[in-house]
Formats: structure tokens, C-alpha cells, sequence
């Protein structure tokens, strides 16, 4: 679904407005400072389309922003968002990969309109999103809690809630949005009741940590990507929180009893190996929150997107290639 | 088997006489000032039935105690049990889930005691019991090198060993016993010599951690529950040394290799699941052993009652409901 | 395939040559000062023929010692592993299993060729050899970056590799050697170009952390086992960082995403229950690396070794005996 296998279009989104902690918007710097560009470039050959900056959005962001339905900072999250899709879109209709560091989870808003918007355009095909995390992030502004957007992004992207013309996320047109029947859910642990709901009602297939416990990571990853086919492209979006603690302390809505770094790893490098991943997001890393945690989480987020982009040196290659395994 | 699915008879167990180091007997306090009675109210729903007081039965703890069989502490040890088996019984009997905070093992056989009567009256049935352990605690007194008698209440509870009518542990009669074909045991690593020759000849049902690397903790529990087979009644009795020292360190007898917390906390959910629970212990959390330490042991523990008392917030209910898995 | 099951010949080789890092020389003191010896005595009940000294060779090593093919110290390396290899050959004659403590990984080069040989000769038959590494150590002089033998041995082992017969490997015959068919490795996660290519060209059977994680260790461990044979004796050559660096710290060139001393010991445990396995290389452990992490390396060091040779008090025995298991 891509020009070639070597074109990534990167965007780096120092955002923080879904949610209420300071400090998310640091990590595309602390991800890049810690030698991903380098390492894309150099271990893994590929070619990088980067505007060099991280994206701060200032001058999006209103100086009056009430709630709205509840959501907190509705418009500068709306704001923002657009116009990351209009950034992803771009280097998605030019068949790139594209790669955005985050950021809080709200900005899936833009990233996952601007790919489906291309798919659709480019190969008349519809997205299929894979969606790990700790969390669900399918509340609507009515369900939520926090207001926080963050926990919403899924909602609006599947049009289960959507704002009038001329609200904040009016701009969100069905073209920009994908099926609760192309969401795949893996690492769920911490779920809302209005969530919970939501997910039943819509027969939204999810992997929770009970399923990853009983199956194997192996297993999960053969039904996830069964459920989603052949032939479709998929979105990754991956929060660093779906990681257990222990790898990844520093993030903003930590629970315990999560991914270890080799299930995160392994179920990057299997959505890899399909051929059919076009884009990828990492957020919700949050370097501010934990001294030590903070490089452990910053070399997670790394390895996540070194083994969705094939990692080809170390642990993928011996598997593909056909000639290890049992047979 | 509850006479409904909201009331819990919560015993607090400050007894430590069952083995040597002082500490274990302030688990439940530490348990319950670490809010877990709240959670069970409040998060989950439950009635909860409790005196308000930890025990520590010091009326009941004789000045002379000698040895009795090599037991150290036979009296007291016995005096404790057979009072707190009429606890747990009052409360069995009345169709209540029974949650017993230890202490340390030996106190299961005040518990097993009390609600395998309780089950025998109420509802003619013998009760199974699954025993979550790094060791067996299926020592009789000639087979113990330690004397201590928290390696001893398996031995007991099913009859392979007893005391005559007038010695201290002759108060347990048959309908206070269970059968060792009912007997399910998982996490074993550390077993003694005496304890492997009694596992194999009594053709005990024993999942060691050789077994949970092998299948994987789903394939066991399967297994496990099917031994149990279906429409009994199940007392779950959790040592929380069964865990690796990683997430439960504060514990007498701590043994390397064991269950992460994930798999401690997935065999809590899948005894829940079966609607077949009727008791859970906790036990063997001693918060004076480690500084750092103890608050992750206590942690660990009230995540292991929390997921065997269902949890329904979070982990379980997007399995249980059906709609998620691979089918 | 041994003389019984109760003698060890044990081999100390203080021996660092293979690498750069000083250090690994120090880790037999290290694993024998942690009491490995008595545990196999005393605990196992194994008699240990042991000459009491860690051999560091020194009289062996050439002052003067120039690249030779790109390898560094070829003459130290080779002149210790001809030794070495003679050293386990007299063991393994005599019907004793082998146990080498190391030591880096080039060490190999003496330990398997001496079995090797010795299996040719007292029982006609040829050896398979199961490699536990996060690397292959399949380079050979040409195409290694680092020139550091530790990444080579089992290129001249298996015949990839070898020198003209006054050259420092020239006195590796055929019948030290072993076939890449008759070559299993699990835990690789770190594979150079060249070697990636000489293992697919090879047909070599590998196991990575990915097939790990897709199959889980148990499957992985059916598969390995099943590619061997029964009947075939087998040498286990134990690199610790094929552990992953929480529980094995402190080595030279420690990988992230590797086994965890659970799957470590597992395979240990697995590959001691065929009765086929006839030698047992422990090597890369590296007392100097890490302040506290040396404690727990030669920990996960010494646990390795117990399970390789039967541990029977404790985790085997359960699931050996047959009586559990659901079946
Ligand atoms: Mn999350
Ligand atoms: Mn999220
Ligand atoms: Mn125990
Ligand atoms: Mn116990
Ligand atoms: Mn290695
Ligand atoms: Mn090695």
C-alpha cells in the first residue's frame, strides 16, 4: 500500500492538550535525541521526509477555549488535530510511511483521519486501525469522566460521537473516519463503564490483558490480524502505556499488570511482517513524570517503532525468512 | 453457591504462630489500610460482613506450649484454627463468600475447616481446593524437618495426617476435611522430599512452574478447572509467595522462579469466572521484612483478592461478556 | 551416553582472550565461591572430578600474538582451546559428563571438540549441540567487524570456518567437529549480516526471542528437541546473556528482549530430561561488569547449572514423575 518500502514521512507532534499532565509534548525531542533518526536512517535504510521541528501548534492554540460537551480544551485539540491531518494526509498521498511521535493520544484525531482520508483516495480502500494500549480511548464527551480528549479519540474517529458543522470537531468528515468493524483492540486493561458498553453494543473486537494471558502473545496476534485480513492497510497507534510499568513508568495513566517489552516489540514486528502497515503512531510518552523511568520508557518507544519499521538486523529477519521455525 | 453474589464474611487473621518470623501477623491491617475493604464497597459492590477487629486470639495462645510431634506450637496453633473455623463457618453458612486475610498458611485449616462443613450442610457437596503455593504445606508432622506447622494444614485439612481425639489438632472431624482428589495445587517449586513422596502416591493434582512455562498459564488453568470439573464448590487458599519475589519480595519464605503478577492475578480471575468460588485466603504477606518491598507485596496481594472477587471494572468483564476473543 | 548418572568432570577456564572486556576470566571463582560446588554434591548428589584450580593458562599465552585474519589473539585463543579441548576430551572418554565453567564464548572451540571427539570414539556416534545465545557466534574471520573469536566459534566448529594446518586453528580436525545440521540455537536477537546469511545458506535450524514469544518456550523447546532426536548425545552451550539483562546484567554484550530466568532454567530443565545431554558450557558471565547486577548473574549462572544437571528436590521431579499434568 505504499510508493516503495523505503519512503517515511515523519511529524513530530509536541502536543499535550488531551489530557492535564505537562510534559507529553517533550518526547518526539527526547525520542529523536536518543538516535531513532539515525538509527531509521542507518540501520534500517530508510529515507526520512521531515520538516526538522517539532510541532508545538502555538499559533492554533485560542486564548479563550471553555469545555464543550464536557471536553476540556475542545478547540485548540480540534485545532491541532486538523491540522496534523492535513500533515499526514500529505505524506500519505505521496504513498510514504507515515511515523508521527506524539504527544497525548488525541492527536490519533489527526493522524488516523489523514491516513484513511488516503487510502481511500489512493486505492479506494478503507483502514483498518490496531489500537494497543492500556486503555480504550472510546469514551464519548457524554460517557467521559475527565473531559479529557485523550480518552475520546476513538469515538470521533469511528463517528460513534461527532459535533455539529460548526462545533470543534465539525471538521471530521466520514472520509477522514474508519469502521469499529476495521478496530482492533490489544492490551486493554483499564476500561470505563460507558466504555465498556460501547464496545459491547458495537461487537468491537478487543485483546485484553486476560486474552494476552491466556492465549499468548502469539496467539493474539494471529487472531488480531486474522480478524483484520489480508489486503487492508493498517494504522498502528500505539501508547506507550500499553506497556506494563516496569518498562515503561513514564507515562501519564500508568496501570500495572501490562505488555511486557517483548510482547510490545513482538506485536509491532507481526503488524510489520503483514506488509500491509502504513502508518504508526507513539504517544503518551512522557519523559517529565519519572528521573530514572524516563530513558527506560524513551528506549521502549524506540524499539516499538525500530520493530514496526522491520528491524531487519536482529530479530525479524530469522523468523521470515522461513528457514527457522519447526518444519 | 452463595445464597447471593453480594456478601462477603471478611475474617482479619493476625496469627503467626504457624512458622517463625514475627511480621506476618500485620498483613491485614496493612491489607485493609491500603483501602481494600473500600475498593470491595465501593468499586466493586460488595456487602461486606466484618467485626471491625484483626485477630490476634491472644486469650486463646497457651503460656507452655511444647512440642508435639515435632510440632512447634501445636497448641496455639490448633486453639487459633479451631476458633477461626467457627468464624468462617458462621459465615459460609449463611451463603457469604468468605475472605480470610492471613496470617500466615497454617490458618487454612481453620478456613478449609469451616467452609467445607459449611458446604457439607448447606448444600451436601464436598469442596474442591485449588492451593496457589510455591510449596506443597503437605508435610505431616514425622515427614517436617522444620516443625513449623504453616507446612502442614494440606496434610491435615484431607486426613493424611491427624492427631488422636484429646491431642491439638484432634477437634478436626471428617466433615471439616476435604479429599485429596480435590485438590488441585499450582505454582509448586520448592518441595520437600517427604512432600514428593505423599503428591505421588496420593496421585495429587500438582501444576509446578515447570507445567506454567510449558503450557502457559492459560492452558493450565484449563486444565486445572477441568480437574475440578464443574458444580463444585471451590475454596481458593493463595499464598503469595506463589508470586516471584519481583512482585511479592515481603514474604517468609520467598522462592525465586515464581508466577508474575499477571498470572497470579489471571488465576484469581478464572477461579472468579467459573461462579464457583466460595472462600479465597490471603496469606503469607509480611510487611516487616523488606522496607521497599512490603508496599508492592501488599499491593500484589489486594490485586490477587481484587481479581478473584471479579473485578468487573476492568480486566475480566470485556472477556467474560463474549463479544471479545476469536470467534 | 555416560558412564552414569552421578560423575562430573569440571573444568575452571579463567580464560577472557575471545573478547575485549576484562573480567569474564573472574566468573568460575565466582560461580564456585556461590557454593555451586557443594549444591551439586551435597544437594544433587553428583561426585565432581575436579582438579581445583581455574586455569588461566598463562603459560599458554604468546607475547607477542598479531592479528591473523583479522582475528585478535589467534595464538592465545587457539593454543588455550587445543588445550582446553584436550582437557574435556579426557573427561567425556572416561563416560563423566562435562561441566566447563567460562569464560567467554570462544572457549567453546576447546570444550565441544573435545566431546565431540570423545562421542565419536567411545560410542560411534556424532553430537548435537544446542547453542543458548542472544548471538550466533557464527562469524568467520571474514566476515566478523570485531575480529573478537568469541563471535566465531561455531563457524570453525562446524567446519564454516577453518585454518590451513600450520595456521593457529589448524588443529581442529574433522572429527572434533560437529554438522550444522546436528545445530540448534534459541534466544538469538542479535545477528550480524554475514552471519544471517550463513545461517540461511546453512539451512541452520535457530530459535529467536521472536519464535519465543510467537510459540512460547515450551513449544519452542518440543521443536528444538524434536529437530535433534532422541539418541543423539548433546552438548548445551550456555551463554548467559542469552538471559535478558534483568535478570543477567552483568556480561559483556548484553541484549535487551531476551529470556527470563524462568525460560532459562526451563530449557535447561527440558534438555536435562532427554538423559541425552553429555556436557554443559556456561560462559559470559562477567563478575566485574555491574556492582550489584554480579550477584544476581551468578545467581541465574548457578540456577542454570542445577537445572542442566536435574535439580530434582525441587522443580523436575513434578512433572517428570508423570503423575501430574492433566492426563
Ligand atoms: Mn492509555
Ligand atoms: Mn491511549
Ligand atoms: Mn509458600
Ligand atoms: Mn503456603
Ligand atoms: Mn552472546
Ligand atoms: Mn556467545
Amino acid at each position: 500500500f505504499l510508493a516503495n518500502g523505503t519512503d517515511i514521512g515523519l511529524v513530530a507532534v509536541g502536543f499535550s492538550g488531551g489530557q492535564c499532565k505537562p510534559g507529553v509534548d517533550a518526547a518526539p525531542m527526547a525520542l529523536i535525541e536518543s538516535g531513532l533518526v539515525e538509527q531509521l536512517t542507518d540501520d534500517l535504510e530508510y529515507k526520512i521526509h521531515y520538516d526538522g521541528q517539532v510541532h508545538a501548534y502555538s499559533d492554533l492554540i485560542p486564548q479563550e477555549d471553555p469545555d464543550h460537551r464536557n471536553m476540556k480544551k475542545p478547540r485548540a485539540v480540534s485545532a491541532v488535530t486538523q491540522q496534523l491531518s492535513k500533515q499526514v494526509y500529505e505524506h500519505a498521498k505521496e504513498g510514504r510511511f507515515v511515523l508521527t511521535l506524539g504527544g497525548d493520544h488525541s492527536i490519533a484525531i489527526g493522524t488516523i483521519s489523514g491516513t484513511a482520508k488516503a487510502m481511500r483516495e489512493r486505492l479506494g480502500r478503507e483502514l483498518a486501525v490496531i489500537w494497543v494500549d492500556a486503555h480504550a480511548d472510546i469514551n464519548t464527551p457524554e460517557t467521559s469522566d475527565s473531559g479529557n480528549i485523550h480518552g475520546m479519540p476513538v469515538a470521533f474517529l469511528t463517528g460513534l460521537a461527532s459535533d455539529k458543522p460548526d462545533a470543534p470537531f465539525g471538521w471530521l468528515k466520514d472520509d477522514q473516519k474508519f469502521s469499529v468493524k476495521k478496530l482492533v483492540y490489544i492490551g486493554l486493561r483499564d476500561i470505563d463503564r460507558g466504555e465498556k458498553k460501547i464496545l459491547r453494543e458495537n461487537g468491537i473486537k478487543a485483546f485484553s490483558m486476560h486474552d494476552v494471558d491466556r492465549h499468548g502473545i502469539g496467539k493474539v496476534m494471529d487472531m488480531a490480524l486474522g480478524w483484520i485480513g489480508r489486503d487492508t492497510p493498517i494504522h498502528l497507534s500505539f501508547d506507550i502505556d500499553a506497556l506494563d510499568p516496569m518498562w515503561a513508568p513514564s507515562t501519564g495513566t500508568a496501570v500495572r499488570g501490562g505488555l511486557t517489552l517483548r510482547e510490545g516489540d513482538f506485536i509491532a514486528e507481526c503488524v510489520h511482517e503483514t506488509g500491509s502497515l502504513v502508518a504508526l503512531d507513539l504517544v503518551e510518552v512522557n519523559p517529565s513524570l519519572e528521573e530514572q523511568g524516563a530513558a527506560e520508557t524513551v528506549r521502549a518507544g524506540v524499539s516499538i517503532v525500530r520493530c514496526a519499521l522491520g528491524d531487519t538486523l536482529e530479530r525479524i529477519v530469522i523468523l521470515g525468512s522461513g528457514w527457522a521455525g519447526y518444519n
